[in-house]
This record gives structure tokens, C-alpha cells and sequence, in this order.
């Protein structure tokens, strides 16, 4: 699991007060990452004081944990609607994000596009005035160097992410390649994500444009919440 | 593979001539379907003769049957550029296209977008003056519902394509599913493709916006070539 910047204790107090907002009889999408982990083991807490929830997890790390600390889950597919999201951004600009360091972040969108409530949960060494942070691109395995050279005629610079723990290049859950594309200073996010959105063979991309309703941005004694 | 609609020989005339196009020393993209198949076999013919040449094929089908007729194929992200590529429609309005009724239309639109000239073989059952057909939409599989949901609200009528060969729904050469989704008569393919692409989930839509340089109409008795 990635835990890079912000402490354990900011990332736990953001987790904690996202799942404080967990209502009983409701379905909660469980995102990924260090500081979603934090609210999934605080909602599981509430599950064996008695809350009623499903889980709906974005990832094959977010239903592990999920199933570890107990919250009955269920699938996307099977769900008439997500009543609340949560999830962690490895930036934040306002309602504007950059996600996907984990690879994870095309079934975090589906999942967190799907919510009627999302809260992502932060520590403040992820926000921004504006977004700065390479933007995941999923691409069909075929498809990476005609998107390279697409993103390239967008003014990114793409990098094939390299696993650790195989040779040759990370391999998503949906069997893609992930593209780190820097774009430095990003002035129009909603711009950059239709066009990265209609090159061909990209999957999903990282930026998740105005969809945080609310970030909880912990901190080592406590959490500030904003509403957007 | 699908042969609906239109003479063999439509289509073979149709074949033929885009494989006249070929020139030595180039690398072309091959398309998919029973019309792109006469381009296929027609340019193994060319090869016999002493043609020099590399394929990029755009799918498992393509691929196949290049390997049987002896064209010499190259990976996507092996070459430098795609000089031609030759792909067939299941319908097309001017330079707009609905592809996909092979569900092979994410890697088709990969290739037929990264090629400099781009060159549609067709019968005339595949004319219209509008786009009607059902646009084929290659989801995740977690996504299908949330998708479903999402072109409802666009106007569209998402139908799981179910597979012959097995239980259950077609599955692509990615590994997903598809959507076959009526919209009637689409009167913004441009709006409707972007619209489509930023939909989490959605690996890639079969709508091809504007990217036909040429169309070769076959007839039983001869072609018409139509420049865009």
C-alpha cells in the first residue's frame, strides 16, 4: 500500500471523520489507499457495533481490506444506487482531483461518479492551489505509444509506470498499462480531461473534475472539512 | 465473422480496390469484418507478387487471417507510423462512422486513428444520411450497469451484447463487455462520441467522428470512391 506524504495519524483522522458520516441501511463505495483504508477499518469498527451497510469496493486491495475488518459487501452491478463515497486523492485543487497512484482509479470513478455523496479524505500535504500532479492514463496494452504520442500533442510528458515485484511495466486489475503523464500546472482540468478522455485506447485517466462534494483533510490533532 | 447485409462481391469490389491504395514500403492498418477481409486477402495476393510491406493488425481476426495470406505484421507500438489503414463500417454518414458489430472497435479506432490516410471499405447497405445504428460501447465489466445508467440519461437504449459460442455476454479481446446502444437518429455524432468517452467506465464507443479520409462503396459490378 502507498503511503507517501502526510503523516498516519492526519491520515487517520481524515478516514475517521469520512466515516462518521455513514448512515445505517446505506451502501458506501470503499475507496483505495492509505487514508480510505483508515475509514474502511473505522466503518468496519461500526459494523461490529451494529451499523446495517454494504460495501461497494473500487479495487481488489479496498474488497480485501473490506472483507478483513468485516463490512458485508456487494457488487456494483448489483446496487441500485451508492449513497456515499470515500476515497483519498493523491492531489486536490478544490472540487478537483488527481487520482490513481494506485492504479486503481477507473473503478474508483465508476464507483465514486455513481455516489450521490463523495468525500474524499486527504492530509494536507495533498492539496493545491492547482493541480500539478502527473495524471494517471489507463491505456489498452496495444494502444500505449499511439497514446503517448497523443498526450505528447496535448503538451504531457508520458512515462510508462515500471512495477516493483515484476519485470517490465505495472499491470492494472483490468489487465492495462498506466501512462504518469506530467502536464505541469494544469489551468483547465475539465478541458484536459475531455481530451484525454477521446484519445483512442485510453481507458480511463486520473483527473476527477469538479466531483468531490466534500474533502476531509486531516490533520495530527484533528480534521478540517471543506464543503464545495 | 459477420457477414449481414450486402453481396460478396459489394464487398470484395469494395476490398479490392482500397487494397490498390497500398503502396510499397508502407505499413497498413488491417481492419476487421468480412469487407476488410478482401482488403486483406487482396494485399496477400500483392505480397506474393513482391509487394514490401507490414500489417498492424486491429484485431484477433485481422490478425489471423494476415498470418494465412503472408503479410508480414508488425506490433502497434513497433512502428514509427501507420501510412494507410483499411477498415470497414457497420455504418456510415460522410466521414462519420458506427463501428463495432465485431466488437473490435477500441483497437480499430487505435489504429485507424493513428494512420495518416484513413480509407473505409463499405457495401451500399452500410449508407445512411444520418448515423441510426446502435453505437457499440466496450465497458469494464464492474462498470456495465453504472454505464447503462449513464447512457439512459443521454438519450440511449443500452442493450449487454450476449455471446453465441458461450453462456453470458460477448466478451472482447480486452476482456470487457459491450453495450449496444440505440440513440434513433444521432444528430450530433461529434457531441455524442465526446459525451460517450468521458462516461467512467467506458474503455471506448464505436462512433468514429470525422476520421474517414475515403470511402469505397463496392457494387455488385464496380466501387464508388468517395474523398472527405
Amino acid at each position: 500500500m502507498k503511503t507517501t506524504g502526510g503523516s498516519d495519524a492526519a491520515k487517520r483522522n481524515a478516514g475517521e471523520s469520512a466515516a462518521e458520516a455513514v448512515e445505517d441501511g446505506t451502501v458506501v463505495g470503499l475507496g483505495t489507499g492509505s487514508t480510505a483504508a483508515h475509514a474502511i477499518r473505522a466503518i468496519g469498527r461500526k459494523v461490529d457495533a451494529g451499523l446495517d451497510v454494504r460495501g461497494v469496493p473500487t479495487s481488489f486491495q479496498s474488497r480485501q481490506l473490506a472483507r478483513d475488518v468485516g463490512i458485508p459487501l456487494a457488487d456494483l452491478d448489483s446496487v441500485a444506487a451508492i449513497d456515499l463515497a470515500i476515497d483519498g486523492a493523491d492531489q486536490f485543487a478544490g472540487p478537483h482531483l488527481v487520482k490513481g497512484g494506485g492504479a486503481a482509479h477507473a473503478r474508483e470513478k465508476v464507483v465514486d461518479a455513481a455516489a450521490n455523496r463523495f468525500v474524499v479524505v486527504a492530509d494536507p500535504s495533498k492539496a493545491a492551489e492547482r493541480l500539478t500532479h502527473p495524471v494517471p492514463v489507463e491505456v489498452l496494452p496495444a494502444a500505449r505509444t499511439a497514446v503517448a504520442g497523443d498526450v505528447r500533442v496535448l503538451g504531457g510528458d508520458p512515462d510508462l509506470r515500471e512495477a516493483e515485484g515484476k519485470d517490465g511495466p505495472v499491470v492494472t486489475d483490468n489487465g492495462n498499462l498506466v501512462l504518469d503523464c506530467a502536464f505541469g500546472e494544469i489551468r483547465s482540468p475539465g478541458e484536459l480531461a475531455d481530451d484525454l478522455s477521446t484519445i483512442p485506447g485510453v481507458v480511463e485517466h486520473g483527473l476527477f473534475v469538479g466531483m468531490a462534494d466534500e474533502i476531509h483533510v486531516g490533520t495530527d490533532d484533528g480534521v478540517d472539512v471543506e464543503r464545495l
